[in-house]
């Protein structure tokens, strides 16, 4: 049994990108994994307005990975930015942590919440619902208010407990989504936590970690998206991604 | 890294269980796969009413499970029966073949199209899409008309590519569903049919496949449903479950 | 003019069935009511768990009352369990009175609350407001935290009063059903309260009554469930529903 | 046990109104029926414009029957002009054939057909399905293409007959509903053609049979519309009915 | 390039109608505004049952009002009383301001709010939301619980800052309409005041406004509304509209 | 009175801006309009690609349009691209012809079709639709295999009159957007035909026309997008959209 490769590319420049011993405890040796960060771009994505200026980058490192022979992407952000684009261009699997994830908590409960950073991407999310379907679902919505690149220390921990207890308790959330691939790693305590307070199970989904593993299925499943619903653009688009700059 | 075991439960009496090794390609070593059958109720499931008769044996099947150690079961009939029910009743992960792998179509189309055996299931099977929040997506559902247990043989394979280019061809699908867990192992055959015909690439997503994959997942990101969403019933119920035959 | 004969079947044995003086008012000579509780199964219904465990019993209910010639069965439980399947099995009308009293009230009012007794039933009513179309309609759905068999006397008068008044001033709701068959009998007075509170008449809804006034509609109508919407099932069906225990 | 009297009110000039002994099979003597026809307005209604030239001479009729003393008034018309007004007047059940057979087809089905008379009210019904949360059930709302006053007679008959078979075949409607109240009486014939043509029985639903149906279950149920929807309008308002010409 | 000539019909007999210099700041020498009030019907609308009694002579007056050349017309009353039994009737544009300002808002913001004067109309205005596709979009309708004649003042001021705060601040509204043509000339004020309490701009529709604005557009674009989504009703409809008094 | 400045904005490098000329007989003296094109980016926009590898252009041109005084921007592309990020750098209304002509459409008919280029746009459009709540109102959306660069001529023209009647005949449009600017001209024509062929009249919208006419009516009513819904970006991304090249 051969062992796909798979690599998650981090859209910012802001941030360092992961290493592939993070994700030992997911994947173990069922796949291989590599992360990059592109070169040229937003220090973080915190707007439409990022994303867009995001996108070319995206766009020649999606190429450039395909040419190299990974197997699957993964795009490094709760907002999916680039992931449409990207798989019209390509035929291996591109795969957004927003998407997985909401259809993953989607599975696990009937009323979903997500607890991102800034009030500035809560449409974002509101729409990545209303696209996924999955509208009647989210019922609720929240941000902390702390910029992505500060999402560290106590004052993340205390404001994310709070959000998350409120999502659950005011708004009925039943599981939660940690709205920002930033958030790695603080999954399992935070659902700890509501559990305790709750008294009932909650789940909470890391998006960075659940879209790995969407890309591990697609892998071992041999699927990637439609080419009918993701049609190849003309030729020219993708001579202006390689040489526009 | 230890590894998990997941079970695959047929919730009828007319078929042979899987044995393990039909799913070694998919899971290598990743997981331990074990593979049983129920001893009393239907031949097969074709309607509500044969649901609810195999419902008492499958949830008691999944408690002994549950006891004996499996951590995480797979129901192997697309209707999924017998889930929400056994959820209630456990902690660990209770995946049904059809919610799983609409949601899994959903991510790689916007339009989906279901070819299932029998005409009575047509209505279980736009149900299920409409409790997804995915009726928007269901653009195509449509029936062999051969019964499960015939599902074999030529005469099979020419109706399934039948409907199957029907529903990309005149419905509009972008990724198909097998929707029956009976025909495993025919995915890949009819996506390269249909690919060729339409001239480019169509998903088709094996139900039962997608299942175990999400089950493997869960088990990796330590997630199981919300008990929340899925409430343990008063302690009266498991006892009934044990006791009524 | 002949009189329809009319049943209503309980599908629980931890109560008395209903007699059918309790529906004098209501119907008087118009149409027979008889009336019997199913002889296995849970003690009450308050999960989905439950509603499986009942299922079989209720289908060869009936079986025999549709050979013993009633011409309408009406399903004693606000969750509607057996009634799809049931419908495949017969010709005769057979009636949920959740689905009867939400397109009920969905008729009178713009807004509709259900109060229900237990938390576990929450996501089951919110999923039968789905189904039916009425989620958009659906405002507010409460529980009283009381279970179906203790549901009588001045704390749960107590508690109904409160929790509708909330669903109506808080949520607003225009028209309320009660969510659990148990509570036969307090619509009136309920609505009297209500409508005493907030100044304008709320109707309540008794899902029972309802559903018997739904059925002898159909028997006057000549109508019954369409048979393209609920299949006859494989003849194998009707055997296993008849041999199996 | 008393017996409440419905009347039935028929809102154009057009025709003959009911005579109360159509109704007897219906009804028996469960209930009286008395039935009136407007008398200033248009001689048919095949258009909003021909709603609203009907509309206050409907609330009019409403007002003065009310005070007479009847217990539910029935608008004879599909479209169900005045009903909502009306029932801002009046605390007494106001009845609309179009969303009573809706309600009750919806119930019967999963999937619903109209059948109608002239096109210029496909947009009515389609709206009608929309208001009532059932625009996802109606998959087929067809036009004979034949006026109202013309609707007898074996060219009706066999467009009635055409339409309705392909609602069914071409679209999948598994119950049918009449469009116009004006097709009184044909509907047992045309569910017994429709079932010898599909081969399993399909339910046709005649409006105001349905609308009188539901009347009487409200009136024995104690209900009516919500007040807190239908707002009682200012005291002026009243007044302007009664003296405005 | 020639002037279009737009008319305002005030479809009551309890206010004056405008005087076309009010428009003369919104539209400049861009077309011509003509205003009327109908001279028979309600003296304010403020139920359904007071739409049905200004329809007649609404229709009248724009038979009269297209036979005199107007090249648009708009029904000044948020309701839209009248609009599409008009647009039935004529093929130059008739606009309403409920739906023209609902469209606009939805293009400046994800989620409106509506302020009315009574909560008479709030399910009017629910009603509109719904039947335009905006409904998940109309996340706030609140009334003042003012009588439509009693607008003005500073106790009419205070409660609409106070409801379009809470609006915006309680129930999310990130835009806001102006529910009533009646509150002509505030919408400005009303901005300039949620902005500065909310830190951020929040336009505010004036309904009437954009719905001249629209009439504007649609001359200019040489567009009307479809006939056949308004399709000529027979002609003795238009006979009855103008002899039936 | 004083005369907005509206700036329409060509987001591609491979066809002429338009000049201000072309929208004398729409706009007359109302408005000044100024044209230009962006300097780097795709040559024509035909798929997410294209659309996320003009976005940096877009943006930067938009921020030097607002800081030369222009009052409103129009994107000239019927996929809207930029147009929320934009948005969210500016306080002048900026407007997309996709989102202006499906709410135009969406007032004048009850079923809207839209007509576009390539196959590979019909996800997006669709998307349009479901985002602005209007997928329910969108019965038809077809494309004429024709690249947009390749619009002119006798085959452009016969292939749109197949099209466009196609979509009023067999998918029942009642109105048509042309769904893609580079048509602009031909929706006079296009609605003549069809009407012709129809026999009753099909109102056929142009995009930019009708975003250049909303452009209008903001500037006139004074209107922006809420500052609530596009949120200001940090001050970091602003500093991106300059100086990342």
């Amino acid at each position: 049994m051969r062992t796909p490769r798979i690599h998650i590319l981090t859209p910012i420049t802001g941030a360092d990108a992961y290493v592939p011993s993070q994700f030992a405890d997911l994947v173990g040796t069922f796949v291989t994994i590599s992360c990059s960060a592109i070169s040229r771009g937003p220090a973080s994505i915190e707007s439409v307005a990022d994303e867009m200026m995001a996108g070319p980058e995206i766009l020649r490192s999606c190429l450039a990975l395909a040419a190299d022979g990974v197997e699957a992407i993964v795009i490094d952000c709760f907002g999916d930015p680039g992931v449409a684009a990207a798989r019209e261009l390509l035929s291996i699997p591109v795969i957004g942590p927003g998407q997985s994830s909401l259809h993953r908590a989607a599975q696990l409960a009937d009323r979903v919440g997500v607890v991102t950073m800034l009030d500035n991407v809560l449409p974002l999310v509101r729409d990545m619902g209303l696209r996924a379907g999955l509208d009647g679902r989210l019922c609720s919505v929240r941000a902390l208010d702390i910029p992505v690149l500060a999402l560290e220390g106590e004052h993340f921990a205390q404001a994310l407990r709070e959000q998350a207890l409120a999502a659950v308790r005011d708004d009925g959330a039943e599981a939660l989504i940690l709205g920002c691939t930033g958030m790695f790693g603080v999954s399992e305590r935070l659902s700890t936590y509501l559990t305790g307070e709750i008294g009932t199970y909650i789940p909470v989904v890391d998006p960075i970690s659940s879209a790995v593993l969407d890309a591990v299925a697609l892998a071992r499943l041999g699927l990637s998206h439609s080419k009918r619903a993701y049609i190849n653009p003309p030729a020219r688009t993708r001579e202006s991604i390689l040489t526009l700059r």
